[in-house]
């Protein structure tokens, strides 16, 4: 069965390798040369589309439904209604690290399930159930299977999602509060998202989508609004530099491609920007890849506490690597300590309380600036993509009660608080 | 010092019990009778406010900035812009609990420090900050010191929030990353509401607003926020119903008070509202009041799981038992297995996984429903003010995975996947 939305501006996918197209269906890889297939555009549709057509559409994704696969029809969503989330001016947090350009934080923990993962879930399983799919799924590093597990719930489907099961507490019981199957398998997140491309293929999956494996090229294009809205909340301009972080690299590399289309539409006027892309000490395939001017990315063996991070045979880790290579941009890793110290710089001078994920990109971005790859000068955007409270132990043994007193004057007095 | 924003409608302090009015300052008693003060209104430029002016405001409570005390002004805001929060329409809910009228959530769990105390927080700041006042606390069960905190940090002014020591570790963490001082007291809330109302008398506190303490009655016009947005999402008009939690009673009584507004501005048709308030077993001296009909409330010592609704001691008590009573309402109180339920009840029927707070709202409405004392067949609005995120201890022994499996197809099959 193909995709067949009314109104939507999609017309195949095609192979980002060896160009192929094919019609609108389940499919991920391509048939001819196994490379990763993306959604292709009717290019007369998009020019269409409007700054005020975007303008007078909901306060959330879908108001990007003419640049989107599917969900041009508010009925056939299946969605939390994520996106639109706050771009807040970070003075304090430019001062601390030097920068007189300005820096924005585009603050993704405001989505329903706290992560950016709610905008490429909407957009999956919108094509999903368009598709015919009647049980939902996902291999996940944390955050997807929160935003799986709450969209099946709230529409009333099926699902079934599968995390590695060393995962945060925070992360495994605010999927499995909602009801649905949750596996965890013993392995990493590679291992799992292996298992889960082997059970598509099977007779008892064959109502499954996994939203990052089967029906991965529309679940992939849920990142573009991530671009989208902050050239929107720019007041239509695109920023000069972005900084975001990576686990297969995909987020980063759709930024980019949002902002070309933007261009290519008309919609911002054209201006350059470089991408940056933020990787843990602890699973840094992607950045080491650049910095060892490889066109190969050599997977890892991912560790350490960034663990939604985790992706250790990153698959869009090629053509992030062209993101910043043909941007100008650049990419670097931190420490485990590196990350808190960012989850906490960013938590004192924003009042944003990010997880693991959003500290590695703070931290990154300050040791961007030190290095002098990114320029203190420009304006600078950077994501936080996740929620703090569902990655409490990185920062618990760091941050408590500055006193401990008994309720009484005296006892306020005599620790110092008068 | 007195507030004197430009284009505040508020007119002066007007106590609760004897109507004696004061200016605008950080007092939150009566002088003559010890009765707490609420904001009053110059009711002629309350008149003025139209529905267009509101909408075309920004997407947040400063909106309804033309019905708040303070903050007019944008550049003289201390915020981080919560509300507009979302309003789900919960038909699956609805079906469970046999109601046949449409059901809302109003999930408040979206704001910035996912809970309903932004709102509060922000408007208290805002009157304090033009108040002269230099240091932001306050007295808190959880949200309320996670929203201060993070509010201090946005806008760069010094904290220091007082929590009894006792709270889950999802809130004091979430407190304490923000750099700020925090006062864990070796006590109940009670405890430590008494302690902050006597260092306010101190010099060391001079400079310093509690916002639910010596600003208090600017901080409780915030929660008519909760009010206004249910009536404008709904097509600027009433709900039937709504089941709000309580713990000092604020929150509720503050609903009721935006209705009444809404009315008398002519914002909304006139239409009768009931208003039912839910408090958990280990903490109802309000409900009890209802249920053996007396005025004054009997203070209690708070225990169970519902820690955010745990004051024992409720100021706001006695007006939210006239708004019940006025409105033809009731309240009820769950035990804390209920409360567990409640949680698992809505996080599988829409996907919002709120804290026990929202779990004693969601288990009161179910019990309401069965003993016929909300309308089953009229709309209803229930408030879910918290999230699932800062309490999941109490959901931990109840959910996780549903499966343990090793990364192959074979293991899959022995566990019955396949
Ligand atoms: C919080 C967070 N940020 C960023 C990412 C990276 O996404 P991508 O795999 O698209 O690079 C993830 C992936 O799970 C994530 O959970
Ligand atoms: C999540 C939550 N809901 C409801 C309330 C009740 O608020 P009020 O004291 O205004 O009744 C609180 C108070 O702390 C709270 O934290
Ligand atoms: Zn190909
Ligand atoms: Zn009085």
């Amino acid at each position: 069965m193909a995709l067949s939305a009314t109104n939507s501006p999609a017309r195949c996918l095609v192979c980002r390798a060896c160009g192929q197209e094919y019609p609108l269906i389940a499919q991920h890889a391509c048939f001819e040369c196994f490379g990763p297939l993306e959604v292709g555009y009717d290019q007369a549709a998009l020019n269409k589309v409007t700054r005020e057509q975007i303008e007078a559409g909901p306060q959330n994704i879908w108001r990007y439904a003419p640049l989107l696969p599917a969900g041009q029809d508010p009925a056939s969503r299946v969605t939390l209604d994520p996106g639109l989330t706050p771009l807040i001016r970070a003075d304090r947090l430019a001062a601390e690290l030097g920068m007189t350009g300005t820096l924005w934080v585009k603050d993704d923990s405001a989505n329903p399930t706290h992560s950016f993962k709610d905008r490429v879930v909407s957009v999956a399983l919108t094509a999903a159930k368009e598709l015919g799919f009647t049980r939902f799924a996902c291999a996940s590093t944390g955050n997807l299977a929160n935003s799986v597990a709450a969209h099946a719930a709230r529409a009333g489907v099926p699902s079934i999602v599968f995390i590695p099961s060393d995962l945060e507490q925070g992360k495994i019981i605010t999927t499995a509060v909602y009801g649905g199957e949750l596996v965890a398998i013993e392995g990493s997140y590679d291992d799992v998202n292996r298992l889960c491309g082997e059970l598509t293929e099977t007779d008892a999956f064959e109502d499954t989508a996994f939203v990052n494996v089967n029906v991965r090229p529309y679940y992939a294009e849920g990142s573009k609004t991530l671009g989208y809205e902050v050239a929107e909340q720019l007041g239509w301009r695109l920023p000069a530099q972005v900084v975001a972080p990576m686990a297969s690299g995909e987020l980063l590399t759709k930024i980019d491609k949002a902002f070309e289309e933007l261009v290519e539409i008309g919609l911002v006027a054209e201006s350059s920007w470089k991408v940056f892309g933020a990787q843990s000490k602890g699973c840094d395939p992607i950045a080491t890849a650049l910095r060892d001017g490889k066109d190969e990315i050599t997977p890892v063996k991912p560790t350490g506490i960034a663990k939604s991070l985790n992706i250790g045979d990153p698959a869009a880790g090629p053509f992030a690597l062209e993101s910043v290579r043909r941007t100008g941009g650049w990419m670097d890793s931190v420490t485990d300590d590196e990350i808190r110290d960012g989850i906490e710089l960013l938590a004192r001078t924003t009042g944003v309380f990010a997880e693991t994920a959003g500290g590695v990109t703070v931290a990154v971005l300050k040791k961007l600036v030190e290095s002098g790859r990114l320029d203190p000068t420009a304006e600078t955007v950077v994501y936080n993509t996740g929620e703090g409270l569902k990655t409490l132990d990185a920062v618990a043994d760091r941050v408590g009660p500055t006193h401990r007193v008994k309720p009484s004057l005296r006892a306020a007095r005599e620790a110092g608080l008068l």
